[in-house]
């Protein structure tokens, strides 16, 4: 696929619409432009180009194998439920016929072989719910609450966010039962306030931060439980509280939540979207970064806007004419364009600016290492899923089995927002060096398309690994590394969160067409309502298509699904 | 003073140097280009002009008075260190003939009257130093290992300390007591090499993170108290290990650090500068913001460069011409100026970049109370000090008293870091309402330069100080507020902290004249070896003003006054 993406610059391009980013809204949109009909049934027949700064396309989707393997490590985004139709859908039937890709589980494993490390106290993850059962007396070593003690970090969100809804007259069970859980959701979160006495009484909860809550609901001891345990700290930073709860509650009506992914990847579902809008006719540049657009000094062509890149091959900058835009980009990418130019002007587009701000980029981290086997099975009993630690690691998974020969992948940290910077500290120094294994000729490992990891980063999170499990699990010495910083220009951070006090839902169609008067638009999962996730940026793509494309719904999609505001 | 500052922009203006930010950096530049002589003892009788964004002068100094006392609240920097020569001989030399400036004691009161309220247990801040004493058996809620139990935050940094350079030959001791401790700490800082078995053994001290070397010094527990219980998560964020050892034990070979201010607010040594320029013929233009800069495209002109600067009163561009620019900003201040100019171009100019990103810009957060009496003396003996919780308030300074009418000065609050988020959730919303005191007509209590909390912001940080200073101690509610957070554009942060793996030395003569064939300087204390501190923008301008003016070095500092690197 990628000998099909081209590098260079062309004279005089002109474009019926210029897309800047081949990250998930990008490639969406290039799709859906080429595919996708009016109300007549027709096709648009639009002239369209994708740029991207980088060397690949997928954005902060990125599958790679290690050597030795064929188990795929994903660097980004790493799985889809199938309440989200239309990543689901795409996946599962679009593609699944067109491309032969095939869906599969993203396991999450078993409680009973997974631990917790938190104040240096080392337990299995059951030991929450079978102290449920047997009445055990189980306390960790934060001093929450006595009607927290003993429970895990999920009951305790679900407990304050039944809390609060409850007292405004919402039940939670009513809300994830509906059939139409996210407009409920979507309803609820513009009106609900909070009930109790403090410095936030009658205040509404989207005003609220979602840490000032779970503070005022518990303790700044219990929301550092609840920040440790839960694994992630991005899911507990100050944001919107609103917007939080029904990301915390696992989601959108489904009692037990069920991830899935793609054999051999799950950045296939954008190389797919790529693929088709090529063969339709489409035109992918890579390696071109945008500096700036304006418009066109000649009043009189349909192609009002002058967009200026850089070429990172030919370290030059050439100009394309095009009569629509749409940024595909975060927030960080936004920034990094000329702030001076009619669009961006900080001076006289204070809004834009304004509603820029909306949202937080959550610094993410992954470092990934290949074992000879899976440690972790003899050792723990462990298949697939995560254990969870206050060090800065914070998360590992185990990934994943080669079949055939054994050879595994160990997600060795996921970590996020403070945690960043012990890690960044590592990515400098001599690289760690790929070792013979059974099945790996050292010499043959040189796989430039990732980042491998520096000898002082393995040592360190070797060293928490271990720390985590404890001396009676054996761990050998991995046999290949690579990392992935999310935080670095262009994207700023993994994913991203709305502040408290915005509208959401006045800031997201906003943002998606900030001037009326201009064909600019704005998409990612930067803005969206399921920030983290392809399908938010899926959806906020599927807004401007049918808002400014007018296209309709398209026909592998159920044509009642519910795309957010 | 402030109706001396100008607001206007001129037609044709051409200087000699152009001076952008009126913060410490750029007033004493402005203040040395126009006293200082060269080796011939001449004045340089040159025209300089000084501008700045902001509709007042001082940068991160800015000292305020809440309505009903005489205690200054000092929203920024607070205090100098006497072994600071340059700021301590113009206080307390300089300014205080010329304008009668009056150093005065920053007391920070007694061990014996504050509290620490850490994982919810509350005790005096003497305890540490009494056990020693005593032998009694003092722990904390942190599972620290054995050697480090009992032991005060200042007492584990120090130990650690000592031992990574005892372990490469260096003493602590030794060092402290050369009168030349500050050249010796910048040899070591070069030299020092990390002697313990593990993850870094071997590597040079500077290209360790700070936070990486206390996790392997001691455990990730441990690292969490020092970073609670040493008040400022600043502190031990993962920056320079090399650069963080002499700013952690204390400093420049003093035993006992004291610190000082001006009676009245620290930010009079500021305005000292500006009226003395200002005096002297110097201009100083606010609330014009640079947008950026080119080359003079009349190549005969002497004056090379033109600024563009919008003027905020008249939202407007206007030009200036000048032979030198001296960007007097902290790193944020830079990156908002047009990165597309010929210095900044991201695309050619990378070594600039690279070194502009060897510091991170450090979040902090001040929120100020006045009481009507200082219930901390009645409820906890305290005069003056601090206490220290892992709440997100962090610290609060009982900051002083009017001796005339006991209406006193809280500092709240001053947080950094991960804290500031939760605080900046609370900045909108209805105004906390000054109340009427017996000295306070509420009416007359609008004071419009600076920022007042809001009434959730000031209920959320006395429910904090209530359950830090525990129910034995009555506090009244205060009866006005204000608060500052320094993390907003244009200053990105308070302060900033090297990054690891720069080598500080090389880097800080290269910010300050990056292109050696272009007049253009920056100055500030963000690449500056004293960060945090005036002196650190000082000794900067001053090294600016030596090597890119010839000017000796001024009649009232100590000739041999060491300025760093």
């Amino acid at each position: 696929m990628s000998n099909r993406l081209l590098t260079t610059q062309r004279e005089n391009l002109k474009l019926d619409v210029a897309i800047v980013g081949a990250g998930a809204s990008g490639l969406y949109s290039g799709y859906r432009l080429l595919n996708g009909t009016d109300k007549n049934g027709n096709k648009l027949n639009l002239d369209v180009g994708i740029f991207d700064l980088s060397d690949r396309i997928g954005g902060r989707l990125e599958s790679i194998k290690l050597p030795g393997m064929n188990v795929v490590g994903e660097l980004g985004g790493m799985r889809y439920m199938t309440e989200q139709k239309i990543v689901t859908a795409l996946i599962e039937d679009v593609f699944s016929t067109q491309y032969a890709l095939k869906p599969i589980d993203f396991p999450m494993g078993d409680a009973n072989h997974h631990l917790f490390y938190l104040r240096k106290q080392r337990f299995f993850a059951n030991r929450f719910s079978q102290a449920k059962i047997t009445g055990e007396h189980f306390e960790t070593r934060y001093f929450v609450e006595d009607k927290f003690k003993g429970k895990s970090s999920d009951d305790i969100f679900t407990e304050i966010i039944s809390e609060v809804l409850e007292a405004d007259g919402y039940s939670l069970k009513q809300i994830q039962e509906s059939p139409y859980a996210r407009e409920v959701w979507n309803e609820v979160k513009q009106k609900l306030v909070y009930r109790f006495p403090g410095p936030y009484e009658n205040m509404l909860v989207y005003k609220i931060g979602f840490w000032n809550l779970l503070k005022d609901r518990s303790s700044q001891e219990c929301y550092e439980f609840l920040a440790q345990a839960g694994g992630y700290y991005s899911n507990t930073i100050n944001w919107n509280a609103a917007e939080a709860f029904p990301y915390m509650v696992g989601d959108f009506a489904s009692d037990a939540v069920k991830y899935k992914t793609i054999e051999g990847g799950y950045d296939q579902v954008l190389t797919c979207l790529a693929d088709d809008f090529i063969q339709k006719g489409g035109k992918i540049r890579i390696k071109n970064r945008l500096k700036t657009f304006r418009k066109n000094p000649d009043n009189s062509s349909e192609y009002k806007y002058i967009l200026t890149f850089y070429n990172l091959e030919k370290k030059d900058t050439w100009e394309v004419e095009a009569k629509d835009i749409i940024l595909g980009m975060p927030k960080r990418s936004l920034e990094l364009l000329d702030q001076d130019n009619f669009f961006f002007n900080i001076d006289t587009q204070q809004k834009l600016h304004n509603n820029m701000n909306s949202v937080t980029p959550e610094p993410s981290f992954k470092i990934l290492l290949g074992f000879e086997d899976p440690w972790w099975e003899k050792g723990l009993g462990a298949k697939a899923g995560e254990s969870i630690t206050d060090l800065p690691m914070r998360q590992c998974y185990y990934f994943g089995v080669d079949p055939k020969n054994s050879h595994s992948l160990f997600l060795a940290s996921y970590n996020d927002m403070r945690t960043v910077s012990f890690w960044q500290a590592l990515e400098k120094g001599e690289k760690f060096q790929t070792t013979e294994t059974r099945l790996v000729r050292a010499k043959n490992t040189i796989y430039p398309n990732y980042e491998h990891a520096s000898k002082v980063m393995v040592d360190e999170v070797m060293s928490q690994v271990k720390e985590l499990h404890g001396p009676a699990i054996e761990i050998p010495n991995p046999y290949t590394s690579a990392f992935k910083d999310w935080t670095k220009d262009p994207y700023g951070g993994g994913y991203h969160a709305w502040k408290n006090n915005y509208k959401v839902w006045e800031v997201m169609p906003y943002m998606r067409h900030p001037y009326k008067e201009e064909r600019i638009f704005i998409a990612g999962e930067a803005y969206s309502d399921q920030q983290g996730w392809v399908e938010g940026a899926f959806c906020v793509a599927e807004h401007i298509m049918r808002e400014k494309y007018e296209l309709e719904c398209p026909s592998w999609l159920d044509q009642d699904y519910y795309i957010g505001w």
